[in-house]
């Protein structure tokens, strides 16, 4: 057992520290008030940052084998840290930004030569974007059998017709690809029933309606979350991923490294939150003392060190597993960081706008606009309960006979 | 001891409720509808709405004595909470909507002839809208001796100086009047530094000058949440409320109503998010079963009810003491109840919020808004732990010799 | 709406907190090292207490009708707060205690008029003690269908046979009568099944077992918490309560009234424990300061008191209810008492334990046991999960079509 | 980073586990049977436990150095985690039991040549048990400086003056030395005020006054927890462990290694809780579902298994940085594990206790005895609040210019 950084991860992570430094965090006050005009597109200044993460080596980081940068998910995830300090920028800035990161992911692993040609490789270039269509407003989508959307074969062609939600980076013109969850086959065995396919933005019968707000957000820098519509949508048949039926397990395939993504990121917010909440703890003062004086204070900031330095290991551990015995191996620990990350980072975050009084909620702060991204995580691939009861069915499983 | 309502209550509930029910709930979607393009006005039907409710006898209900429905705070809190049901358009249909309704008391209570004949009257009528200017960007306020905001004597007139922020209803157009908070003497004892000045609207030297976010949202059918900057803003002598030095006293006196008015409604909004959260739970199905059927949401719908229940009485009871002993008899509950509801509030809401999956954080429901309400009202005349701490110095003083 | 008590209340309240003052808390040093010594038996002192309540006009509050004070549920709620100060004294000096007072209602109001005389006249004397035989170790008890003992008519007689545990007082030599409850027909409907049925002690057959802890406490002054076996225990066919089938009835009935003595007496340890805790805090110093000028601190002695005054209010009003509309209309409001009482006093026992330091964990302060009690009463009468289900049922109920 | 065990740790996991089932386990029945009548001396057949366990060669596992089994912190904590699923027997039988492990280490570290031959060696060899004095009662003990028994020299001996209370172990008669926290010059400043002292039993002047409890336990296998009074008790000079004013040192030093074995053996009990846990839920039938169908208790589940893999990491973590840098660089996390290990703990076998229903609170299962152990944790080298206070310091510290 060994708790230190590789020599590629520690390399990896100074120039990536210096790359914020530099670039990043210098970019931020900018690039409020370029989203403040550029509607559902992101802020220009972010073509520049991405071009000069490039030159820096710091591209497509997430992504394991030739592909991508080579690292495996024990390696990434301090990478994925820190770019959760700002996590607008450094994410898109580097191209490890999701929904593209577990849609390159998808395609490397599952697409056809055709596919990866057509999508994965602009993907990978920053050269577009793309979405991942799966939850439905009409169903509760954590549950996947209740997906409604169908997916019918015709001809060389196959329909979609059904309605999504939250299709988070949709409403961003660049984004040129759909990642369709649909309904082959209702009268499949319910893992078997689902399959997926691509759907370029543009198909006629494909409409992208209204961005959802998240609180009062709209999050038109990462694009948006979109309701999207489809209605007798035709693409042709090589448009489908992997094979009839194979929905479910990509889908499965695609959450692991993603969660290890969101809960780094998280972890990074968090760092960042305390900083600010010490920070501002030391420069006001009440009732004839600094608020870091007070009582309640220290222990909030105590109890989010606890809680950082706790959850990190376990991440960090999730990732070593997946690298070391696989995603079903790691099963436990994945919904783990999923039912942990968010719940602790959402009370750090409270706790730091508490500490900066109304401020903290308003746009003045990166506070208020992080909690709403983490709040909406604890639906992210199903509400936590479904994790919890699942997690809990595998523990009672070590006890039946 | 009795818990049942009083004649005179039990009546006004009625009518009250009638009219949420025909008037006020079936509004709700055109009101959204005109606030998408409102601007910083609240939506145009509001008017036909207070003219129905003053028709039926539901006006000022707030505000005791002669000028208003002569209710003790006892027999008001009920219908706070049923406003607290729709806050937006109920309170101010009935001309019960914060801040007017603790400036309308102020200027009652605190004001010359002549303020209240040019202010209060107008107030009263529903014809105008008024802001109350306390918050500070640049210093902890909840601690008033820290307000830096100036108004100094110069011949007849007063010359304000200072930044405010979070000024809620000020970026209403038809907000015609501030009622400021600032420092007339600062050498004075501490609690005779402060004085409250009448700033009228348009008054050289004020600059309204931008919308404070709340979690994203700009609440601008309540007139938003302003940044407001005076520079040599000048007004005559008799603008002054009440006397030089009295500024802490009148704020303290404006504390008690407000606090059973706001912790009513959110009680109201506590009620109708269970509400919706039943329902919700009974109509969808996952994993076979309706969410309704799962443990966990029966916790929390279990939970939901009892903390309601206790809150309720709590904010009852401080409204009696009010009444029979006066504010400073319930310096305790007035205290209890700011600290006890916005934080049990909250927590229903994130549940109800829970259960309706991604939808709950949108627009789609009233939900992810009354939240982000609420969470701000852990700050309304300071945080929580400031509401604590004297909490405890007085419990503690029993104690000392 | 009236908050305040009635005439009745407030001379009972005046006469109870003076016998207090003179009698209870000075005996309490003097109760310990009685007990001590005393075995299963309570400290002998207990009798001249009991005499000089009687004489006080302090006896047999609990009971409502000619029989006992004749007090309303609200009147009595507040007279067992003040015995929950010194609770192992103050209720049985006053024959207020339990179970004594939930079986001495039962015989009241269903006994024969045999029983009353042979049981309930000498319980109403404060002469014998009495046991309440409910749950079984084998089976989960909060499900009453679940109880497996059994209660067979064989000609003039019944015959018991089972095996119950936590049976509280049946240690004392002095608790001369258990009420067992029993299954006399497994066919019945399942709210038909039970009877309750009347066992003295020494009936050949009935074996006092053993004394179950609670933590480390055996609860010796009490009586303690027996485990008692039925061998084909025999008694004459009078011994039934009621009519065969009538047990869960006769128990639901006994429900309301323990809940509210229970749940007052809670709240006044959660006042003696808020006390303690303040002079505690006043009196120790750690790095320059006292523990009272800690935030934390105060923070707990803040919260405490905000819980104690909403709970106060909800059993208060629970027994308005039970009194006024009877205890199926006030069904919600007991099971929120039950839910919210002993999770707020545990949390506060927890908060005065910890400012104490390790003394308080001990045998030098009452805390610790008031602790364990109030952990213990998370189960009584079924553990918390089952009442909240409950309690959501209904409140879905109001939703379903 | 690697989070597999090496081959040693590994080799030691197994043969321990395989004593565990052999040996440990299997004899708890008949060690409490023992215990029932053993009065403060532990259970004869731990004597057969530590001949067999040192067979085996599991013997002062914890001690690292040549007199030891020469394993690092990070070796030993998966094996203490082991000892903690039944730490009243493995932890005695293998010579790894609290206080004698950490007096072992400072004998070893601090003692003279003559010190250790005399009191290290017997330790070693199992043959007696040792106390560590510091909680005074009079003064908030976390406070070092508040400490108040004297150690005074007088020509070739020290006098001590003063009164201990929870000295754990010392009401064992086989219990033969303490080490005894005083203070030998108030005058100095304020961390070289302090020395540590030998002071064997029978000492005149020494009076081991009587067994504090905790939550109604006596702890009596483990020695119980004395008062113990010190008047004007006389040893030779050369019983000063280190030098004068050397004792604040000491106790810093003994510190970290012991919050390792605790909280290890903590998670150790936690994971027995979470299996006691599973199969009752899985046993028991109420209302027509088994317990572990119930939503509220997976939850319960869930979070404990969630819970538990990070503190396990935390604790790993904090273990390998004892090792690699010291006590020193381990500093926020050694109070980390002390903060976040007994809080988590005490949640999960709370929920335990509450799936057994009333038994769980009985001595017919080890929950409720564990959690009273866990409890008294929180105080353990001084309350939470004042470690989280360190903590927060210095994460200010870093911000601060």
């Amino acid at each position: 057992m060994n708790f230190g950084f590789d020599d590629t991860t520690a390399e990896l992570r100074a120039r990536l520290l210096t790359f914020m430094d530099e670039c990043v965090i210098p970019a931020e006050h900018a690039y409020e008030e370029q989203a403040a005009v550029s509607g559902w597109s992101p802020p220009p200044l972010i073509e520049d940052l991405k071009a000069e993460a490039r030159k820096r080596g710091l591209w497509n980081l997430f992504l394991p084998g030739a592909e991508g940068a080579g690292l495996t998910n024990l390696q990434y995830a301090p990478l994925a840290e820190i770019m959760g300090r700002s996590p607008s920028i450094a994410a898109t800035a580097t191209n490890c930004a999701a929904p593209d990161t577990g849609n390159m992911e998808l395609l490397a692993q599952f697409g056809s030569e055709w596919q990866r040609k057509e999508y994965l490789e602009p993907l990978l270039n920053g050269e577009i974007r793309s979405a991942f269509a799966m939850t439905e407003p009409d169903v509760a989508s954590s549950d996947a059998t209740n997906i409604s959307t169908s997916i019918v074969r015709d001809g060389d062609e196959y329909v979609v017709n059904g309605r999504k939600w939250f299709i988070t980076g949709a409403m961003n013109p660049n984004c040129k690809i759909l990642i369709v969850m649909g309904k082959t086959d209702p009268e499949a065995p319910s893992h078997r029933q689902q399959s997926m396919i691509l759907v370029p933005r543009g198909t006629p019968g494909l409409t992208i309606k209204r961005g959802m707000k998240v609180f009062g957000y709209d999050d038109a820098t990462h694009g948006g979350h979109a309701e999207v519509v489809f209605e007798d949508v035709r693409v042709p048949a090589d448009h489908l991923i992997g094979e009839e039926g194979g929905g479910f397990a990509i889908a499965q395939a695609r959450l692991g490294p993603g969660r290890i993504h969101h809960c780094m990121r998280l972890i990074g917010a968090a760092e960042r939150a305390v900083e600010l909440m010490c920070r501002r703890a030391l420069s006001r003062t009440t009732f004839g003392k600094t608020i870091a004086q007070q009582g309640v204070v220290q222990d909030w900031i105590a109890e989010s060190r606890v809680r950082i330095e706790q959850l990190r290991l376990l991440v960090l551990k999730t990732a070593w597993l997946m690298d070391t015995v696989g995603n079903r191996g790691a099963h436990t620990e994945i919904q783990a960081i999923k039912i942990a990350t968010p719940a602790a980072v959402e009370w750090i975050l409270d706790k730091a706008i508490q500490v900066h009084g109304a401020g903290g909620l308003s746009q003045d702060f990166p506070l208020a606009g992080a909690w709403a991204g983490v709040r909406s995580l604890r639906f992210a691939d199903g509400p936590d309960e479904v994790h919890k009861r699942s997690l809990a069915y595998r523990e009672l499983k070590k006890y039946m006979d």
